[in-house]
């Protein structure tokens, strides 16, 4: 089973390679047929080309990610972490859950926020 | 569909019942064929039987639990939080993910954390 470490390493990567808006970087994170579900609620994008074009999309806006809290690991296959994304005048607070596979690729991502969490400042 | 809010209040309830070691209000969020994974990657608890026995023997250690960022909903039947479960002389770092039913009832609950979640302190 693929270690807690490296899982977390992973999601830090996310982070950074995000801020770095390094689309190459992101889309590398993944396997090849995973799911980015971001908001949970929406349909899921699915593989490679549909996870690069929603970061490419995602990237526009100039967001920086920051944890507001140390990124989990679990006794499974996943880990998660609660971050602020930071835009122009506005703040969304997310929680992000990502399951690996064996080979340190994540299979799924869920990204937990909903309107209310749109917060001004 | 269940309001964000109502999901919101759920797990701030969650919160306070736990650190209120009130097994009755715990067992009562849960629908009855919930399911508990906590931690993810062990055997789930289902049904309201075997949660309240697990509430039961979690309240014994008289873990106190804080947010550690404000909680999250989200665009579906979810929602989730960050927070710490502090012991004596121990603090684990958790994410707790749930989903709820039409009447505004856990369906599932999913904690992250692993070994490498428990901070001394």
């Amino acid at each position: 089973m693929i270690s807690e470490a490296t899982m977390k390493s992973a999601l830090q990567s996310y982070l950074d390679y995000f801020n770095a808006a390094d689309v190459d970087g992101l889309a590398g994170l993944f396997a090849d047929n995973a799911t980015v579900e971001d908001p949970l609620g929406t349909p899921a994008k699915t593989g490679k080309d549909e996870i690069r074009a929603f970061y490419t999309d995602a990237l526009k806006n100039g967001a920086v990610l920051s944890l507001a809290a140390p990124i989990r690991g679990s006794h499974g296959n996943a880990a998660a972490m609660a971050f602020d994304v930071k835009l122009t005048g506005l703040t969304v607070r997310v929680i992000d859950v990502m399951t690996f596979d064996a080979a340190g690729k994540i299979t799924s991502m869920k990204a937990y926020f909903g309107p209310g969490d749109f917060i001004q400042g």
